[in-house]
């Protein structure tokens, strides 16, 4: 041993001592984040990240410094699909892939893979970022339909389909399984019969078990429940591999993502050792029929309190209502205003709905505590008896 | 002040020399990273990321958890955009944008967004990413001429091309300034008189200083000299935002992303907060002219060195060589495996070439310390004296 070696060893149960005292110290800094994303991550992920951050065990350099060709680097990525396989149950028929660009990069990627089959799909447009993907697909000149959609109440609910509203030659239906913005979800997977389902899970992926059997293709942004931005995940049936467009951009070719193991080039390596830590701290605590009780615990918390008051309107239809992301308003765009900054001071930060919603809400994804919740209940009570409404 | 805060304050200074005893250790454990990408990152850069990891001060989380939208996170990202114009002195009427999808998405995205202006577009090719680029566009079924290539000789040096050589009416000239795989990096700028030229500098960027106004766009993936991977930089005068295809894929419309400052939809945040700590430590030793100054030494060493022995044989012309990549053979592929096997086991990691070139590569980017190059060389006078060639 070197005399840095016998140092530390000697000082180690003092340092980890007041290690521990820090961690407490940092926990007191905390806040509750009800961000709809980039969103909180677990407390011991971020603390095992800070730990091996600089250097990772054994490797002598940080995962950041990896060349993502490195045997190390190699364990870690295959690690995280062997993770994520077991996580989410995935078939064997069905490829993971860790992407970049996140969702948006998707929505046009979806038409460039699929649409080859036949050339046209259908859309069902619940929310914002189905909207979204829908004129993608229609602004690259593609024949897509919009088949069915609540847009004109004002994406409350979630539409009700069944096989017949679907054209018989579409390449697939894509849906959007949880509207982050309005605070739905769908409480059935739709039959498309031979149609493959393509869903962009990003605000509820990993959030409780879904049968990925049901779906063609599941896509989903990294930055809610996975991992920080900057990964994208694609679960994709392996005969849906074929239909891609000979001239798309080769970064977008699920194919050739899948041929190189997510490794044409150089992939987000990094939030990728991230979102291997997250699996890892799910399956810890018991995997996703544990995370869907806790989370349903959170949410129902919220959604009765909500409905056993009068001062906050829950605008979402019950049977609709997500799990992961709750809108409430008080009616009252100033009050909205006053309660997201007041909430802020006391250390409840990102309760302002969206930008084009107006209102609340309270993203509340799998790293959210529940004491994060009943903190939101206790301040939702005393700002609703501390401004009355006029 | 609460108790915790009184104890954390009482033994802070017993705590932080434990911490820097801990640093010291932890100096001890990192290897030299000759890895070409990712690469070594400055060690003040990631301690102060692991600091900062869990807590962000004053912000009461982490910046993997902020949102994209908010104050903090803004600040960010702008400080970001600010240090490295400051940095590279990037002119006003150039756009700087935090992508994602690495150079290979832009191989795409530079015909898709550029090609508009007349439909075609030259390029040169002196190794295997500009030759990837020149297929991308090819493949996309564009109208695309290589007009001088290296390849011949093995792209052991970069072709001398002069404003004659490229097609009046191209939409743009492009070229891969520092050629990772070859160790070959351009000496000069091409003259393409009024034609757009568009760099891909992935293994050169803010090694060295660059006169910008010279390029119609400059692009690199993050994971060499900037941040770990997952971003992608893209620097555009504005005058090249109006040849965009109208259905290519919106999230890699450059006009798009720069009308929404890199935030048309969520980030790579992390990477691109990684990346201003790295712009940061440049800017404190003094910025690109003194990174030159020490990336010249670090190479001068090694190059002197190949250039004062028989033992070893650098393929590369003189005039072309790389500051960053140093690629070098013993002219025995089995002598060259043991070399990069020894030489990993002495702490000298990721030596090996390319697996498409074979042989050795020093990648020497901004964070290779001097002491790295020193220790390679001393390593590589023991390997030639041990291993006598037949």
């Amino acid at each position: 041993m070197s005399e840095i070696d016998i140092f530390v060893f000697l000082y180690m149960d003092i340092f980890n001592f007041l290690l521990a005292s820090l961690e407490v110290f940092i926990m007191e800094e905390r806040v509750f984040n009800f961000s709809a994303g980039p969103s909180m991550l677990p407390l011991p992920v971020l603390q095992r990240a800070a730990d091996e951050l600089v250097v990772y065990p054994g490797a002598g350099m940080s995962v950041m410094e990896m060349s993502h060709r490195s045997p190390a680097y190699e364990a870690i990525i295959g690690e995280a699909e062997t993770l994520l396989r077991k996580l989410m149950n995935i078939p064997e028929n069905y490829k993971v892939l860790f992407l970049q660009g996140g969702a948006s990069t998707q929505f046009a990627a979806v038409p460039l893979n699929l649409i080859g089959k036949t050339g046209k799909a259908d859309y069902i447009v619940s929310g914002q970022f189905s909207g979204k993907a829908f004129k993608e697909a229609q602004k690259m000149g593609y024949d897509v339909k919009c088949v069915a959609t609540s847009k004109e109440d004002n994406f409350t609910y979630i539409p009700e389909v069944t096989r017949d509203a679907f054209r018989p030659d579409a390449s697939y239906v894509h849906i959007c399984f949880n509207n982050t913005i309005y605070g739905t979800k769908y409480n059935y997977i739709p039959d498309t019969g031979d149609i493959p389902l393509v869903a962009d899970m990003s605000s509820c992926i990993i959030s409780e078990p879904v049968d990925v059997s049901k779906f063609g293709v599941i896509y989903a942004g990294a930055q809610k429940n996975m991992a920080p931005a900057g990964m994208t995940l694609v679960i994709v049936r392996e005969d849906l591999l074929e239909y891609a467009d000979p001239k798309m951009p080769t970064m977008l070719e699920w194919k050739t993502m899948a041929e190189n193991g997510s490794m044409y080039n150089t992939p987000p390596c990094y939030t990728i050792y991230m979102a291997k830590l997250v699996y890892e701290w799910i399956l810890s605590l018991g995997g996703l029929d544990v995370m869907k009780k806790m989370n349903e615990e959170k949410a129902a918390l919220l959604y009765d309190y909500l409905d056993n008051q009068d001062y906050y309107i829950a605008p979402v239809k019950p049977q609709c209502r997500s799990l992961m992301n709750v809108t409430f308003v008080t009616g009252d765009a100033e009050l909205d205003k006053k309660f997201a900054s007041e909430a802020g001071k006391a250390g409840l930060k990102n309760l302002k709905g969206h930008r084009s919603v107006g209102g609340m809400r309270a993203s509340i994804y799998n790293a959210m505590p529940k004491a994060g919740v009943e903190a939101l209940i206790e301040f939702m009570k005393k700002f609703a008896a501390e401004n009355p409404k006029a």
